[in-house]
């Protein structure tokens, strides 16, 4: 890891600088598939399986065998975290519902705002060597809570045609409606046009690789939203002399096993405990299987030595992490204070992998520095907020005047008139 | 005004169809703009300030004096009218602050959210005939309420070299920090990516022409947010036997006054009345002075005769209105079963013109069918939601294990260890 010490507040942007992309090279080869799986529909999609996911299906649908198979195939310990998981999520999540608060604005003038589901949404796992289930449980549950009335997924099949039964069984666990065995671009074009198998969504979810990211940006062009631009994972964890080395090594580690593109960052306070948790590193890194892979993350990785808080807080805000650890003893203190991070791990004792999992905030987090503008996935990316109002003879001659008034000023004449009718009509 | 009877389900989409445009010539010509602004800041911007507005600004910044001079001018009429609409706004918005809700998940497991104000936000306020100050209220009083640090504005200055005084009354009272006379895609990209003059901002607001709309498109590329993808302005009515003709006429000419690309659709339940509002919309156009324009809009207008009101409400949603006025006597009824709108407006006593201007609802709303995933300005525009969670020893004791076996199910070794080491450590 490289080591800076005390920087100076102009060199903050350069040092926190994340790996900029050309993705447009990318973007000439999704765009292709775009347009196949648009024009050629199901052929599309199962040439490109064939070719890119090197499996030959006549159905891309999950059938209801499968996922029964799946479940079976599960062991009952992880079902049962998993089903413990699946109720702090759901908790957290249901928490996030919001009723209808209407406000008289002026008497007889009555607005409200009504959170609806978004009728048809689709997510995306990725396939791959880790089979994410916890994925699933992020991006499904609030769908359902939200009452989206299609919930459909889309998942690579491994070469044996079928998607991992742990992401089987956790799909059947928060009421997927329809998953199919599709992965990369040529899935999310399939959800965003809809084809004769799979049905078109107005918003698609999920993480993936470029080809995937790429997908989910283009489409937006034509209509479908997307749950938020995505980079790489990422941690900054700030400690203090007084934290406890191995367990901010510990957290570091998670970020780094990761892949190559992960950023990991710490802001310590001391050079001396810098050591520490480099020593910690080494150690525990032994007994990691992927050891050569988390080496190789950690050669790009930063500690940025602070003087205190105040500039702790300065670069914990530039950065704006997609997860941020406080492991400092006034951590709690200094959660006050943060501005922008995706979320916030408080005290020694809440590591990533807490919210990674199963303690109920959702995963699927703003990366990249978007965490200055952007949230996270909740409740409310599954719902559309929309506006109500309804007026009475009283409130038309409140506000009458006010909208002739205002709307004559900008030269609409035709908005002025509609409320000048309704004016004269409610007068006496 | 085509009028189309009892149309199959079958041929919905094609008859709600919106015109498609290719917008990538205008993407050609936005590129460059974008790429001279961030090269080359204010020289750039001042070049491009000559070349399409026709002005040589030595100061893009409006001055305090331009200010003072511009309250002094608006009307008092005008003023108060714009006053009284602010208070309305203001409310509304108000109420839709949220305080952090801490939930336990599992004893001593606690998560809430918190909304963190969007520290730089830029409004973009159009210029051309009519001096959109309406705009500047439904922008700004959100993002003051929000609390963002720095809120700047844009807008084109006319020949004069000025900002017209209504819009810069306007956006001092709402609090608007800094206001630059800038106009088109130079604006966007000044307020994207930050010139000597011009503050960066994270989220860029506001409505504006193709040049406008594709260049906060392609921003969004460079990690700047956008408040959403924009499209042509639109009415549906949906009237019965019973509704008011001129009132219903009106609205439509309200929309029709737009422009020419503008889309208006009346839905009726006989060609009696749509006839009635025929005859009422050629006898107001009289008296209205933008005639012809709106003639020409009209060409282009609908008017979609059904059957009953189930049949009604599927269009409506099929059509995903910006605004969707419910003209008829049920219309209470049928609000509760609108799935897709930006903003409804409940009865014949509500004109769109009420939400536009004054009654305090947000008028920037998801044009182009993006209601059927998107929501319209508001306070939570202006916010990012930040996750926060919190572990206490017995928290560790009650998520530990899950948190274990889920991370080894996933592969994720150093996310199981960093749970693993805090068990040890808080076991006793």
């Amino acid at each position: 890891m490289q080591v800076i010490k005390y920087p100076d507040p102009s060199t903050y942007k350069s040092i926190l600088e994340r790996p900029t992309m050309d993705n447009s090279e990318i973007e000439a080869r999704v765009l292709p598939i775009l347009h196949a799986v648009r024009t050629n529909g199901d052929i599309a999609l199962k040439d490109f399986t064939h070719q890119f996911d090197k499996v030959e299906l006549n159905d891309l649908l999950v059938s209801e065998e499968e996922l029964k198979e799946a479940e079976l195939s599960v062991p009952d310990e992880l079902k049962n975290a998993i089903n413990l998981a699946y109720i702090n999520i759901f908790k957290f999540h249901e928490a996030q519902q919001q009723s209808p608060n209407p406000i008289e604005t002026m008497e007889g003038v009555v607005c409200w705002r009504k959170s609806i589901a978004i009728e048809k949404v689709g997510l995306y796992i990725p396939g791959g060597t880790a089979p994410l289930f916890s994925t699933v449980l992020m991006l499904g549950i609030p769908a359902n809570i939200a009452g989206c009335k299609e919930i459909i997924m889309c998942s690579p099949a491994g070469k044996d045609g079928k998607i991992n039964a742990t992401i089987l069984y956790t799909a059947k666990l928060v009421g997927i409606h329809k998953i199919f065995k599709l992965g990369g671009a040529q899935a999310i074009a399939a959800m965003a046009y809809g084809t004769a198998s799979v049905p078109q969504v107005y918003k698609i979810f999920g993480p993936g690789n470029q080809y995937v990211t790429s997908a989910k940006q283009l489409v937006t062009k034509h209509g479908c939203a997307i749950d938020m631009p995505a980079g790489p994972s990422e941690v900054m964890v700030y400690a203090d002399d007084d934290s406890n080395a191995s367990f901010v090594a510990s957290d570091l580690l998670s970020q780094a096993e990761h892949g190559n593109d992960s950023q990991v960052i710490l802001l310590a306070r001391s050079e001396r405990f810098a050591n520490k948790v480099l020593e910690e590193i080494e150690l525990q890194t032994n007994s990691l299987e992927r050891k050569e892979f988390i080496g190789n993350t950690l050669k790009n990785s930063k500690i940025i030595l602070v003087e205190n808080d105040q500039q702790a807080l300065n670069i914990i805000n530039e950065y704006a992490a997609e997860h941020l650890i406080l492991a400092t003893t006034n951590a709690d203190e200094l959660a006050e204070k943060v501005i922008n991070a995706g979320s916030v791990f408080i005290g020694g004792l809440t590591p990533e992998s807490a919210g990674d999992y199963a303690s109920g905030t959702n995963h699927t987090l703003p990366t990249n520095g978007y965490a200055k503008a952007y949230s996270g996935v909740s409740l409310d990316s599954y719902v559309k907020k929309v506006t109500f109002q309804k007026i009475s003879k009283t409130g038309i001659q409140n506000i009458g005047n006010i909208v002739e008034i205002m709307a004559s000023a900008e030269l609409l004449q035709a908005h002025k008139e509609a409320m000048s009718m309704r004016l004269k009509a409610t007068q006496n």
